[in-house]
């Protein structure tokens, strides 16, 4: 415990307080003067501590009244409602669906429902040459099938480069997939069985609800929130729970859509407090290198010394869209995976993997990845600042550390639900915060993905989103 | 009934007063003499409709003695019996994984449990130089996603190709998929829910088994015969089981590994019960391209005018195993399966589906199929022939219309699996019959592969199993 800075020291000690009942929800919580008192601590260590356990959720600011103790409940979210006709149910998912249906018959002029970058963002030209260089080089590779698990020259690389956010992958036991969507549904289908629940963030990216959904698994949703994602003691208390979490999925680095980051002590105690109940944990690490730092963030998978966690990640967002390039990393249930993979669609193909094997061997690489990430970090600012310019008064937005996503929180009363609708007959995707969660509590959010260069096309949608938002009051 | 030819109908005939128990099991059936008499037939007519009967499985030719009415019954096969520890439960299907794995660590020299054609016969070159022209001509392919249902100038060429074979798809409502090993996962998954049962054809290849057993479905196995396929008695037997049938699993044309094809009398009468017993059809055309003839064969789906069918089907055995191209046409489930997609792997690379357009528009495809059939029938004929020469006598060989596939039997006594192990230690894979059943039946069954051209190493090979089956002796 001694290396924890001072305030975390002391939030884990009002933490027990109030798990062990010391201190009872509702109660109101020692003033910042208190404990600078009591613990001879500064005004900022004290606030410090305030705001690590309002991360955590068990402390609730009332204005000008103080802190005051509060008993997270984590969100029970049953399925959603089977239908009456099954032949007649059409989405996997009902709702997410209905939204990417929406989506699919507009016309859309400005998206900014696609996490992507924009396409000259990627390194398009050299990728294709690789590509070329690759056909040359292998007369016969479009005759022969590719090996189940992937090329293990890739394999190689991409275990490589994990060592730099301290992971130790197993080259032989990566396997490659179609995307970290093939990856999730593998990962779930090797450790569960229909009817099991399964426990993920609130909120947490569609694509996530509808893979659930349509692998028959029971969801809990546990909160979390943009400055510490997951909710510890919230997760706690749900593990408790009689009901066994058979596992739960986790975006440690740029949680989708919050864009929060764990705390190293908050990644530790996550994957302890799962190998304590005997939940899987899985690791969806798809945005972790768009962080912007030198420095790599440590993995969950790096704090997993009991062979309880899945790792999930991916190329899509960070190489090319156009490349469906997932991985896997099983641990345990490699072997399990590696069968399910074989029978849900054989070994992916193998010209995608040679061209960003051939890539990733060189420099360019890693800088390549420091220009996007710089040229994110200034797409995220003029997006929130243009939000924050056109948006109703006293609308939120979040500042991630890294990727494309803004979450937008706007005044309690506004739907944008309604604002997703009304966007697409002007031709402007935004996404709904009610497809982040089967529950309803996400109704005055959006999702705002900034991969596009800024320019006065773009700040004109948002204003036309604003405009929009406007008429709703 | 007065457009089928006379044998068919004299088949009909009988097959009703079976049904109906005018006939009955054990009675012996009217001799060759007695039809040509009483029905004022030909000796070909009359030898015709007692073939017909043995292909349904109700008669039985007994040396000598004439032919007798049989009860085929429907092997019951449950699911193999679930492991004690789901944990440690590694493959999907022991039984196949435990093979696959085997094939896996040992060093192959001669493979024949691969039904792909060999390299050098499909059209390689052709393909490269269209995958590096739609490189050139889509520079930012590789950074933009594909759309969830795939290229829609392939899905127009596959729907007008189809037309060929009499079946009608609408490019709109066809899903391009990671091979049929995807198109047959989301098409169970599209119609069935966990625990359901779902009917095979037996033999079926070992990879639908472990497709069904991921998905948690029972499996029903309706035995099927080189000459016909499916056994339709055996089928309509099953279907009147208080037991509902959820979905059938069929490979009219070209079954894997019987290599039979379906009379059309047969493919409309399965769609007809199927229909009736409200069970979902599911065709697997995988092969269909591979007959040896000028005129396509017709599909089930030709034959189905009730949306009660869902089409697959694959271009990996006949142009490019190396590309993962298969597709789903889902009729009245299409939405369904969309999603499903989506949720499951995301819409497939371009790349590749831009390289086949661009072949299969030019009259050049045509051509190199005609050529590849002609070279796979010589193929064929040297496999057999060697088999015949070297294996047991009494040995039986399948003589397919098309493919790459021989089906054969042992005598009795003789050890297929011990012959898969036998041949892995001297790096001949052979694919034994035990893992295209969940039952028992075929243990002196092999698939034996040749889509490779016929060599004398390959005759030597053929020798060396002959020489290990005639050791068990």
């Amino acid at each position: 415990m001694n290396t924890l800075p001072l305030y975390r020291q002391l939030a884990n000690h009002y933490l027990d307080a109030i798990r062990s009942g010391t201190l009872k929800t509702g109660e109101r919580f020692p003033s910042i003067r208190l404990m600078m008192e009591k613990h001879a601590v500064s005004l900022s260590t004290a606030v410090q501590v305030c705001r690590e356990l309002e991360g955590q959720g068990v402390l609730e600011a009332r204005p000008r009244s103080g802190n005051y103790i509060r008993q997270p409940e984590p969100l029970p979210h049953p399925l959603p409602p089977a239908p009456q006709d099954v032949d007649a149910y059409v989405g996997i998912h009902q709702q997410v669906s209905s939204v990417l249906k929406a989506s699919q018959r507009a016309t859309i002029k400005v998206n900014f429902a696609n996490p992507y970058c924009a396409a000259q963002l990627y390194p398009l030209k050299t990728l294709q040459d690789h590509m070329v260089k690759a056909l040359r080089q292998n007369p016969q590779l479009l005759g022969t099938t590719a090996p189940t698990s992937g090329n293990l020259e890739l394999r190689n690389i991409l275990a490589r480069r994990a060592l730099t956010s301290k992971t130790h992958l197993n080259a032989e036991k990566i396997v490659i997939t179609n995307g970290a969507t093939e990856a999730l549904n593998l990962a779930l289908r090797a450790v569960t069985q229909p009817g099991d629940t399964v426990a993920v963030e609130s909120p947490t990216f569609h694509g996530l609800l509808q893979i659930l959904e349509s692998l028959n698994l029971r969801v809990r949703e546990v909160p979390a929130t943009a400055d510490y994602g997951i909710n510890l003691f919230a997760l706690e208390q749900l593990l408790r729970d009689p009901e066994p979490i058979r596992a739960l999925i986790v975006m440690p680095n740029l949680q989708n859509p919050l864009g929060s980051i764990m705390p190293d002590s908050h990644k530790a105690r996550l994957v302890q407090l799962c190998a304590e109940h005997a939940t899987v944990l899985i690791e969806d690490d798809t945005y972790g290198d768009l962080v912007d730092t030198e420095q790599p963030l440590s993995t969950l998978k790096y704090w997993d010394h009991s062979d309880n966690l899945i790792y999930c990640a991916s190329l899509n967002k960070t190489l090319a869209p156009g490349m469906r390039l997932g991985w896997i990393s099983a641990g345990r249930w490699h072997d399990r995976v590696e069968m399910l993979k074989h029978s849900q669609s054989r070994g992916c193909e193998a010209l995608s993997q040679l061209a960003v094997s051939a890539f990733m061997k060189t420099p360019s690489y890693e800088r390549y990845l420091r220009r996007l990430r710089k040229i994110l970090t200034q797409q995220r600012q003029q997006m929130r600042t243009a939000i924050l310019r056109h948006f109703p008064q006293d609308t939120c937005v979040t500042e991630p550390r890294g990727g494309t996503l803004l979450w937008v929180e706007l005044p309690p009363g506004f739907s944008s639900m309604r604002l997703f609708h009304e966007g697409l007959k002007v031709g402007i995707q935004i996404l709904p915060g009610d497809i982040f969660s089967n529950g309803s509590g996400f109704g005055h959010y959006l999702r705002i993905a900034c991969g596009a260069p800024f320019t006065p096309k773009i700040e004109e949608a948002v204003a036309t989103l604003g405009q929009l938002l406007k008429n709703q009051a």
